[in-house]
This record gives structure tokens, C-alpha cells and sequence, in this order.
């Protein structure tokens, strides 16, 4: 039985079909559309490699990168590559990758994928999606006998969140030819062990650099992980860049004494100069209006007993806005606040810069292509920045970056109660096969100034 | 060579040992002395169990109850006890007693000691101090040949500090016979297997109950962890009382969310809401005057990433003074405040009472007694509380308590910077020699009430 509203869309697909002929682009294939289902099957199997024991999906997951977890994830969905066909390799910095081949081979791959790893007690949807939507993408050609002009690559990017050795985008980072330290050390294991763990090779790092214009351009599906789309009733977000990101490690150093003898006024307690802090950076972030956000989101006190006072904490700073000026004005007036509080504590605090990400700008050709693709399936689209930093980021350096965004149900993400409906999963996944079908016909954006 | 001032000391103690002569109180040895060189040797040697990997006594030690390092000095001062020509016995709660037998069988012994467990990075000197004078005591009796009518009994006290389990005071509140939680996990093992593993037998717990009136009187020498005595240069200080302690939980609950995408008004922080309860407890210390204090000194944060919204915090807050009354009127403070920062975060903050200490009063009789030992060495004394909660709060159940403080240097302690001066360790195991010669003239103690 066909419902009344994919009857309806099924005319409006026929019609746009029609009118895209009429344009000359014959060789779009309206019918062409990804399997909703088996994308779901995928997405709730991909679940099961770090859930929670004894937990169920809607538990999430905990796929830290580089855990035992991811690897077996990896596998998972390598696996799922090679059944289709496609012959998965992992790069030097442990990404995975496959080509299908296209009818042109002068013209470079049309890039398009996201990431599988999870921060700790994180969804099931950030980086899931837009993984398993890319080889849905290519399954779903491949079923129609569809053949693109350009090589269609898909990638799962590895480690792309914040949590192993401190920051995430990591193995796009290095895609993308920006350096980083194999030598750091993290829960026991160098960033080198942990490629290799992943079926890297550290030692030829180098070789995972991708050249600039080495694709035609990056699409990156994902879940909007705010509110927005869903409060709006907006099918697709189509994100006009991604934001910039400081981050910084505030170090705050009193003096570790015993909580019954010394006196409230002898006492250099570091837990309460870094609460101030953290407080002090929620005012900064609202003094002024606009979308710009800030958090504190980890703390370690030392020594962490309840019976002595606090020597010594660290705690992280985090600010977003996609202005970069914005970031410095705050934190300008969070190093401000931070000078009264250590004289008022009688502690010490210092800022460390752990990373800063610049903003990163969306093609607007590819933000054409999306809207395009999303009017052609008869959903409503908008226009938004992503407060999240993603792998397109990176890419943004390489070549023209866009991406679609779905609604996140209450914008929540980064945790187990993520959730994004499977209708707009499937849609997500139609408007990026229409995407790459709509940037297949265009020649390489000119907004990427090599 | 003697110097000019331990000179007029002897003159001082020979005429001290005449007047108390002219008393009828002959029997008192005025020329015994503990060996301050060998106390000191002791102090350094039992300050290598438990001493980070490279680092002298001056980088403290971490003696937790129950580590191997435990386990490890537990062995060494057993093996000094023995030395001394003791007979240690463990009882079921793994605390260390041993017996020198007095002239007359029937009386009760006077019990003295203290504990060598510590705080994570803590200092060589709390516990330590008391328990290795005890022992100095008996063998500085031996070498004089001096008989007590009361036999002498030292005790080592397992588990007195508050970090294993949650909480301390643990093996001397077995001896009190108030009940412990054997089956309680911390760090992967039972509170059973815990003491099993220092050698005690937790089947048969209920032994190591010790009876009310079962000793003459308890005492015990400690450093005072505060700096009240070095400040005004008082060399010795006789305890009135040991304050009370109510330590809380406050479990704040929110809602973990992306740090990039989550605007500032959708977000349900937690560490925001520990961060100003925090600041809550600072104030509704410091709302009255008096000598109470109040520390948040632990806080655990999930998921602690910097890009994630705190979804849940708990945070200790611990709360002392000699009124358990100034304690309720604390919390009653601190909960009002809560229930404002909880709406104003969009988070629910609920308190646990994890434990509740009530004020031990020292026994009047061996107040008088140790001013009269510190006076007999010609040292200044002077009355003040305990701040820091001591074995010696579970003796006050049984019998008189009496309590030696000795000054810690800035009132540093709970730290690797703890340190008292070597001739005040020495002053300190002096006066309680002389204490419990004082004690041991004295009929029991009618202060307590059985």
C-alpha cells in the first residue's frame, strides 16, 4: 500500500524528472533512491560494537577511537564495503576508503563519507549516518545501474571526535597534510601504536596527505546535533560553514591542605577558583547576544579526596562562534576574570591554547546542488552554520566542502538519548545521492581558490 | 657537648622531679627519654613505603589503607615491635596491638598510638608520628627499667585516614563496635578482602570489639595539621575535643549535550551547577564568624570530555565545627542555595549524607595530666579543638581520651609539604611519656561515664 504522501511525492519526483530533462539533465536518475531500511538494519548492527553490557540501542555507544570497540566497528562496516563490491583500504593515518570507478578517468572523485568512532556514553547517529548513507549511496547506483561521470569515493573518516589524546578530526587532520604528534601518549598507548592499532602505518604517515583539488569536492551527510531543523519543521539543513573552535586548558594551581585544620582564610583552594572560572566563562559567553557558546566540559582536581582541600585542578575551555574575533573578545574577558579570581582564592591560573580551529566555509556551488537535490525530493531545506566541528572542515582546505544536515530529535547528541528519525535518515541519504548525481553534471566549483 | 639550653631544661625537670618527689610521686623517672635520633630514623624509613618512584622524604608518600604500600609498612613496624621485644597481634579489623604487662594484673592498660595510612599525597608525619612514638615510649620504659602499675598497650590503627571506602576512622570504629559495611567495592575488593589483606579476618569482626572501660584511658600523640600552634610559638597542644563532621554528596543532574551545538539557554549543565555549588558552600561558611570550615574537596564529572555539556557531577561537601548544631544550620544554608542554582541551570542537585562524625570531648583529667608532662619539660601548652577528625573521637566512645598535638610548620598538611621539626617530634613522644606516667598515678578517670 503506498501512503497518500509517497504517492504525492512520487508525482512531484516524476514532474522535477521531467523538468530536469527538459534542463538537458536526462541522465539524472529520479528513481534512483537509497534502501531506508537496510540503512536502519545497518545503523542499529554498527550499535552493538562498544553498547553498554546488558544495554539496548537506545543505550548508544561508547566507540572511543581507537578502542577495541572501534576496530571492530571498522571491520564491521569493511565488511559491508567488500559485500558491495568495493575494495576498502585504510590509509596511512588509518582511514578507510573506496573508489568506485567513474565514466570520465581525467576527472578526480567526488569525495563523500563521515566517521564511525563515538565519544564516551555518545549516539548512535553522529558520524553512523553519514558513513553508512555514503555506501548506501553507492549500493543504490550500483542497484539502479547507474553510472556517475566522476569516480564516487566514500571514506569513514578515523578518529574524528574530541576524546583520544585530547582532540578530535584527527585523521582528517592529517589527510588534510596538517601535522600531528605521533609520539603523544595517551591511555598507555603513543598516537603511532594507536594508528597502527587501527591498521595504519605511522612510520609512512606522510602518504596519507591528499594532494589539493584531488577531489572534485566533499560531501559529508550528518545529523544537525542541534535543535534547530526539528523546532522548524525543516526536512534538510544545508550548512553554510562550520564554526571556529578555541580551546584551552585552564591550569589552576593552590595548595593541597587538610580540610578540618586549616582556617577558610589560610586556604588556596584551587576547586573553588576553577568553580568562579567556570562560571566566569558561562558570563563571558552571554554578556553579549548572538550564537556564540562556551563550556567547561572536564575537570581534574587533585588530590580528589573529600577530606583535603584542592591543590591543583585543570579544567577545559572550550568557545565557539564562527566569527574567530568573537572567540579572542571572550576569552580576552574570561583571562580578565580569571586574574581577580586567583588574587581572591590566592591560586594561580593559567591558560594553555590546546587547539584552535578556523572557520570553515561551505561552496556555495555545493550549497546550491544540496538545495537543489532537496527541492528535487520535495523537502523543505534552510540554510544554517554547524556549531560541531566535523572532518569537512579539513577537507575545506583540500577542495570545495559541503554539508547536509537532518534533524536531531531536541538537539541532543554527544549522548545515548541522540536520535534522529529513520524517515529523515533515508532522507538525508536521498538528498546526498541527489547531491552527488547534481555535482557529477557540474564542473569543479570555482569557489576553491587553489 | 650540651647546650645552654638543654641545660637549664635538666635543672628545670631535676627540680620539676623534686617537687613532684616532695608529692609522693617518686616513682615518676624524670630522666626518661625517648631516643628523638632513633624516632627520627624511623619516621625517614617508614616514609620509603608509599614514597613516589625517585623521590626523597620531601615528595610525601601515598600510604593508602590496604595498598601494597600499606601492607608493606605495616610489616616494617611490626618488625620494630618485635625488635623492641613486643608481641604484635592483629585483630579481625586489622588494627596492631601490642602489650607491655604492668606491676599490678588488675588493672585496665593505657592504650596510645595512632595509624601510618595516608592520604594520596600525603606527609610523613601524620599518624606516623604518633604511632612510632608509642613505640619509643615502651622502649625509652625498658632502657630506664621503669615499671607502670598499668600494663601499656600501643595500638597501630588500620584504615584512619578517608579515602579507601569513601571514609576513614574505619578499624578503630570496629574496635568502638559500631557496624562497617563488609561487603562495600572500592578499587575492585570488599571491605572483607581489604582486611584480609592487611591480616585481619573480617568472619570473625565482631572480636575486635573492645569493651567500654576495657582501658585506663587512651591517648595519643599527633602532629596538629593546622597552624595555630606555630604561630603563636606554643610547643605543645592538649586537645578539648575532636570537632564534629557531616560529609554530604551532592549529586547534580543534568543533561549531557554537544558543547558546538547546544545554544547556552537549551542547556542543562551540570558542572555549571556543581561550579556554583561550590561557590554555595564557600559562602554558607563563611556567612557567620566562628572557626568552622566547609570544602568541596572531590568531584567527579560524566562525561568529562571538553565537548561535551556535563550531563551529571557529584561533588563532596564536608562540613565541621565543635556544634553539630553550626552543622545543620550550614546545610540548611547550602540547600536553599541549591534549590535556586537548580532551577537557575535547569538540573536537579540532591544531597546523600555519606556520614556524620559527633564531637569527641577529651576527658578533663587527661588534659590536666598532659599540662603537667609538658610542664614537667618545661614546654609551653596550650588547650585548643581538633579540627581534623582522629582515632582517638571512636576511643572517646569507650573510655577518657586524651590527645598531644605537636606543631605542624604553615599548618601544611594531608601533603607531601607536611613537617613538623624533629626536636618538636621529640617534644611531642616526651610529653607523651610523661602523660602516661601522669596517667598511670591516676585512679580511673571519672569523666567518662560507663
Amino acid at each position: 500500500m503506498i501512503s497518500r504522501r509517497t504517492f504525492v511525492r512520487g508525482l512531484a519526483t516524476a514532474s522535477l524528472a521531467a523538468a530536469a530533462g527538459m534542463r538537458g539533465r536526462a541522465q539524472t536518475a529520479p528513481a534512483v533512491r537509497i534502501d531506508g531500511r537496510r540503512l536502519r538494519e545497518r545503523i542499529e548492527a554498527l550499535s552493538m560494537f562498544g553498547r553498554p553490557a546488558g544495554g539496548t540501542f537506545a543505550d548508544g555507544v561508547s566507540r572511543i577511537a581507537y578502542s577495541d570497540a572501534d576496530v571492530a566497528g571498522r571491520r564491521y562496516v569493511m565488511g559491508l564495503m567488500t559485500a558491495a563490491g568495493l575494495q576498502p583500504r585504510i590509509d596511512a593515518a588509518g582511514n578507510i576508503f573506496a573508489v568506485r570507478a567513474g565514466t570520465d578517468r581525467s576527472l578526480p572523485p567526488i569525495l563523500f563519507g563521515s566517521h564511525i568512532d563515538s565519544v564516551p556514553s555518545g549516539g548512535n547517529f553522529d558520524g553512523d549516518l553519514g558513513s553508512l548513507s555514503a555506501l548506501a549511496v553507492i549500493e543504490a547506483l550500483d542497484a539502479a545501474g547507474v553510472r556517475t561521470r566522476h569516480p564516487l569515493e566514500m571514506v569513514v573518516w578515523a578518529h574524528e571526535e574530541g576524546f583520544a589524546f585530547g582532540h578530535g578530526l584527527a585523521c582528517s587532520r592529517i589527510a588534510a597534510g596538517e601535522p600531528v604528534d605521533l609520539e603523544q601518549v595517551w591511555t598507555g598507548m603513543t598516537r603511532a601504536d594507536a594508528i597502527r592499532k587501527i591498521g595504519g602505518n605511522p612510520d609512512r604517515i606522510t602518504e596519507a596527505k591528499r594532494g589539493k583539488g584531488s577531489h572534485h569536492c566533499y560531501l559529508e551527510l550528518h545529523i544537525e546535533q542541534g535543535g534547530t531543523l526539528e523546532r522548524s519543521g525543516i526536512d534538510i539543513g544545508v550548512v553554510e560553514g562550520i564554526v571556529a573552535i578555541d580551546t584551552y586548558d585552564a591550569i589552576v594551581t593552590g595548595f593541597a591542605n587538610h580540610a578540618g585544620t586549616t582556617p577558610i582564610a589560610e586556604r588556596h583552594d584551587a576547586m573553588l577558583a576553577a568553580a568562579h572560572l567556570t562560571v566566569a566563562v558561562r558570563d563571558a559567553v552571554t554578556r553579549t547576544a548572538g550564537r556564540q557558546v562556551g563550556t567547561v566540559g572536564q575537570i581534574e582536581v587533585t588530590p580528589n579526596s573529600p577530606n583535603v582541600i584542592p591543590g591543583h585542578a585543570r579544567l577545559s575551555v572550550e568557545l565557539r562562534d564562527l566569527s574567530p574575533q568573537k572567540l579572542v573578545t571572550m576569552m580576552d574577558d574570561i583571562r580578565a576574570r580569571a586574574h581577580e579570581i586567583a588574587a581572591a582564592t590566592q591560586t594561580t591560573i593559567e591558560f594553555k591554547k590546546m587547539r584552535s580551529n578556523a572557520p570553515a566555509v561551505a561552496s556555495p556551488e555545493v550549497q546550491t546542488a544540496i538545495e537543489r537535490a532537496a527541492r528535487s525530493l520535495e523537502l523543505k531545506s534552510s540554510r544554517l552554520p554547524s556549531g560541531a566541528g566535523h572532518d569537512a572542515q579539513m577537507m575545506a582546505l583540500l577542495g570545495p566542502m559541503g554539508m547536509i544536515f537532518v534533524p536531531s530529535v531536541r538537539g541532543i547528541s554527544h549522548s545515548p538519548d541522540e536520535l534522529t528519525h529513520w524517515d529523515d535518515c533515508e532522507r538525508g541519504g536521498n538528498v546526498l545521492l541527489r547531491t552527488i548525481l547534481e555535482m557529477d553534471k557540474e564542473p569543479q566549483p570555482t569557489s576553491f581558490r587553489l
